[in-house]
């Protein structure tokens, strides 16, 4: 399929400025987009980009040295893995949960900060479309630009409001469904949190510290917050091969605490 | 916002024939829509529910022990944990991680199997909402009676085809997006959802035993899907409170692994 | 084998006074000192201990219901998990990481608080046996006085000395080899160790909170320890049964974290 | 302490031929014998041995590039994470374990498969010491030299007798208290074990995989052993430093599996 105006159109040929990911083993994968006069060169050889058009998905390319790449569809979690960084993103497990268990989708309107690489401000984007928007806040100017960029290339672009602003001064929106945040102080946003978010409305944070969660905690609790939940999420990897079935050796112990909380109409404590 | 035709249209005050959350406590919440001449008992008094309508969510709403019970609007997440059950769920952690890797979004066609409780079905059918479809298969018909019901309490049967059919047998749809597998032998479906699949398709199972695991991916491997993952996600609580921050002393220690693979058009090895 | 002023002789017909492990199920073990006039009474009927003598470890006993218990040796777990409780236990599992990481062993002299049911105070003395001793200082009689039952029963009362007494105001003992500390307040005992401890001593201590290893390690980098780890261990059990091998569903999410560090003879900062 | 013929005689002089642990940062530490006639070199400056001579434990000793080490005396644990590996070493958080589960101490006879680098017998000998032994078969004549030479650096050479035999054809000793395996294929050991075993005597093994395990488990049940238990164990560092308190990002995923299981003098099924 491909996106049109937040419509997906059945589409199966590859054509010129797609988006294509080229599969040579799990860890090697180039995301590229399909210019006819560029070359992607890999330790296993080139690929003229313009073979690429008018394959099909999960058909094989061969590099000048006969190794076989696939041709996949990113996802949405290819693309978030492959975005341009300047900052440390947040892994797609703690992603998918953030968006799960606030219970945003198709039409919601939510609030995000930082920005950052827009990692999560994509996801967050590829889940309301087409009618929804995400407005997202972002202190540093390069970070934004470069946001920008990324979200261009996943064509999630027009689902986004990009503001370089403090979201510790104040959000400008209303009436919002959820409020995420990824930044070193989220506790100074909570009463903007408040203000800015509908009555059904929930909030969502992380944060790599125990200091962080408890002073979000201590924030979201004075500010009549309740159902507030913190979690952590850890996940691993089994190898299945014929010399044995086990977890991977070596696994991500540590990313960050998420926070998730439901506004109220409650007078404050 | 209410979903109507698919569409949200803003609408804060509550009406007969809503659905709301009474949050008592984190462990204490009740799920009842509005019916005028109902009443929700409850071990801390009465509530009749025509006392709901005209308030907004956030509010807070008086049992007649005068213990006080604040107004929530159900998220999808709560929609799933009160849903009536025939069979075990898969929990919230893994419909995240499952939805968020498969790349499905607006718009997508999902097949999904076995339907169950349709616990995966109403979150797969939340995020294709309003132009996508879940084809969902189940050979329990008293399994497909009790989704049905669940997933109209949800507002989403709509975006859903119940089917009463062995998928083990044979896949009638084309071209999907995705296949989610969640029965006793994914294994004797991976060459069906081959068929099935568009090029670009993802495939995505959940399995509680190591077994079923090593054969999946046996069959992945044999019907030429690549990027196959296997993982396992544990989620821990973390409380906090003025006499201490700490995990949970008890938590979840195993639900299932989940599976992920994508298509290729490689010839069968 | 049987403990006999320190030395093990083997001896393997089980005789009066003798400890035994009924086992029925996994679930199911009953703790027994063999007493010629005492019966044990379980759900599956009764076993008049008298009828252990001469019997040998690894024999099955039935009860008057023909019910097949098992006779089993007692391990140190085995008591320590059948210790008469006044008040929380360390689990097993962090017994043996801070026992293994304190380098203690046969003959060594060790301090431990609070001494609370005597679990990880049989630990300890199970292990500096024959010469070594412990030192386990509490401030509750009651407690003292059940943990010097468990640790009588355990046959391992020798090895220790109780002392009524509270080690935040210090410890009586010079040059040990360890200092094993599990109470509310450890951070008011580092300075005590500091004093306590021999030049090559090192420094344990549990506590469930993060609150409790924030001052716990700022109080040892200000008396100059070194090699400071903090570390959590979570224990998950596999389930290999003919219907499929399985992580269990439920575990223990938390018990506390262990905090090593080592001793210098530097100058405080 | 130093260990004389199996007792500790207190000695806080380091003299010739001592083993010392030169303390530079938590990942930097050498372990060194005190020779005269030798310099350690590092990254930050050499050390003339000889000059630690005379020296308490706990003390600072600098490079000739004037560096602060500090000189402490090495555990069980930093001995066996400094051996000299021909192979893979069992973690010290799973030895930990299956000694402590296993209900050795001092004066236990215990038999172990394969001595490999040495780690698990030297943690073996180090805690049935002075009048245990350990029984330590390895079918690699090059791994046996290796794991001498560690077990003589570490002072336990005596309370062990190493064996060029492959266990999986039968154990020469009778009446032990326990059997520790860590090798390929431990199912085919069971029996062996079963007549090795004391009757109160506890089998212990140590596995990478799945399938291990699973044979494993049968082979004991087979071989009417009972209390089987299978668990893995995960150990995550949690940082306490002033910008914050998290876990460490990157954590042992997987060493292996251990099973626990008591002998039993019932009929074979």
């Amino acid at each position: 399929m491909r996106i049109l105006n937040g419509e997906n159109v059945m589409e199966t040929i590859i054509r010129e400025n797609d988006n294509v990911l080229l599969y040579l083993t799990k860890k090697r994968t180039y995301l590229v987009t399909v210019k006819p006069d560029k070359t992607l060169h890999t330790h296993r050889g080139y690929i003229k980009l313009d073979e690429l058009i008018g394959k099909k998905y999960g058909e094989t390319i061969k590099s000048h040295l006969n190794t076989d790449f696939i041709i996949l569809k990113p996802t949405i979690r290819d693309y978030i893995l492959k975005f341009t960084r300047k900052t440390q993103i947040i892994y797609p497990k703690d992603i998918a949960l953030m968006i799960f268990y606030s219970g945003i989708g198709p039409g919601s309107r939510v609030v995000e900060a930082g920005t950052g690489t827009g990692a999560l401000t994509s996801a967050l984007a590829h889940y309301i479309r087409p009618t929804g928007k995400v407005y997202s806040y972002e202190i540093r100017e390069d970070f934004l630009l470069n946001a920008k960029k990324n979200l261009e290339k996943a064509g999630l672009i027009n689902y986004v409001e990009l503001k370089l602003k403090d979201i510790t001064e104040g959000i400008d929106e209303e009436n919002v469904d959820a409020v995420f945040l990824d930044l070193a102080t989220p506790w100074l946003v909570v009463p903007h949190a408040r203000k800015a978010l509908a009555e059904w409305g929930t909030f969502v944070s992380f944060s790599p510290t125990i200091e962080q969660i408890v002073k979000t905690v201590k924030a979201l609790r004075e500010n009549d917050f309740i159902a507030i939940e913190c979690m952590e999420c850890l996940m691993r990897r089994i190898m299945v091969s014929p010399s044995g079935t086990r977890p991977e050796s070596r696994m991500i112990g540590h990313t960050g605490y998420i926070i998730f909380a439901r506004k109220t109409l409650r007078e404050k404590a």
